[in-house]
């Protein structure tokens, strides 16, 4: 059965997380909204006021009558049929919190172009980003970067297990969008995290990724996404 | 076998959604840090260079060999072993989604008065606390609440089935906090969520959170936990 992908079309975002999984894994998807009439389709489902099982917001994974919401809990669900996650409970369980934690500094990406409300433009939060995002390079990249780093030195490359989870693609996804948006703190941090950038490159180049890396499928990194390039917010992590 | 509860001893934070599953399921447990040396063992377990499935943070929860993090991930460990989840996988997987939609909502309450920096003290981002707390109120708890609520509505007041799951008693923690952090916008917004109201009382009610509530188990809230109460940080919701 397909899997019906629900998330904004010109924007990786956290739907990203969710592609990675899917393309890795094999699956025959669509990503609705990308297909006509797909984003009336996906605004639709978001505003039934009589769902009783609402996602709060994109991106949300349909398939038959299941509807999943939160990236996390749709990385869940995936990882057992997509063979992304072993097959030990409390190895879930881990790879899971792995993902949480990703989650978390994610949240905190983000927030470096939008620390007063997300409803507001960048233009209208510059000087408040300016401080948060030096916050964010000098204190929260190397806590949770080389909280990432660790974790991998203690499982052999990757999150859990012998082969890639999709925690490492979400990992995978985190250095690249670190690239694109902080290029300084990245070439600084880099050298302290050896294990991370090698995870980086051998999912890069595991066959299906490459391919969906190469194909307009992969959305380019933007200005509207979570990770966003804005000059005056990178620089040199100094810890 | 006694579960090990791992948190910060003096607040209620993020440990406090643990400690509410743990008190309604009857769980036999101890708040480690909060008994004589407890903190030091924390610590040390955070410290643990050497730990190939290290928490990030807390809260986290040992029992026996198996140490869980990131509290939905705990709340959805402890959920079947308490009976505070459905038997059903769909419908777990919903509960879950529900969790993960409120951690996202308390870490937003958590930055009203940390919007540039957790490591700073909030006299040193008092100004832009005040617009990120303005944005709070008038957009995001309207949009998270309104979202709890229709959910409980679409479901018989409960998240999912019948009775309790771990994510209402976490909406009872949600509608206390908030309620201790910004009174005026509570008192001006609850007339428009009355199932929300409805299921804080109710939890409340339940003899085993009323027990655990006046307990000395319960810290009180205080100007260190996620919900701080600043008076210019309050004010009614204005949507």
């Amino acid at each position: 059965m397909r899997y019906e992908l629900y998330y904004w079309p010109s924007i990786q975002g956290r739907g990203e997380y969710v592609r990675l999984a899917l393309e890795q894994g094999g699956a025959e998807y669509i990503d609705v909204a990308r297909t006509p009439k797909g984003l009336a389709a996906m605004k639709r489902l978001l505003a039934d006021g009589a769902a009783s099982r609402p996602p709060f917001a994109p991106p949300f994974l349909v398939r038959g009558k299941t509807l999943v919401a939160q990236t996390a809990n749709i990385l869940q669900y995936l990882g057992p049929k997509l063979g992304l996650v072993p097959k030990d409970e409390a190895e879930r369980l881990w790879v899971h919190q792995v993902q949480l934690t990703i989650a978390d500094f994610v949240v905190e990406a983000h927030d470096t172009h939008h620390p007063i409300g997300v409803g507001l433009y960048y233009d209208e939060q510059k000087p408040e980003s300016k401080r948060r995002a030096k916050d964010f390079r000098d204190q929260r990249m190397p806590k949770y970067l080389g909280y990432f780093e660790r974790v991998l030195a203690r499982n052999r490359g990757f999150t859990a297990g012998r082969k890639v989870t999709y925690a490492d693609l979400s990992l995978f996804q985190v250095v690249a969008g670190l690239r694109y948006a902080f290029p300084r703190a990245m070439r600084s941090i880099e050298p302290r995290l050896p294990q991370l950038v090698a995870l980086h490159d051998r999912v890069a180049a595991l066959p299906r990724i490459a391919a969906y890396l190469s194909s307009p499928r992969r959305i380019a990194f933007n200005q509207f996404g979570i990770f966003r390039h804005y000059p005056e917010l990178d620089g040199p992590v100094r810890t």
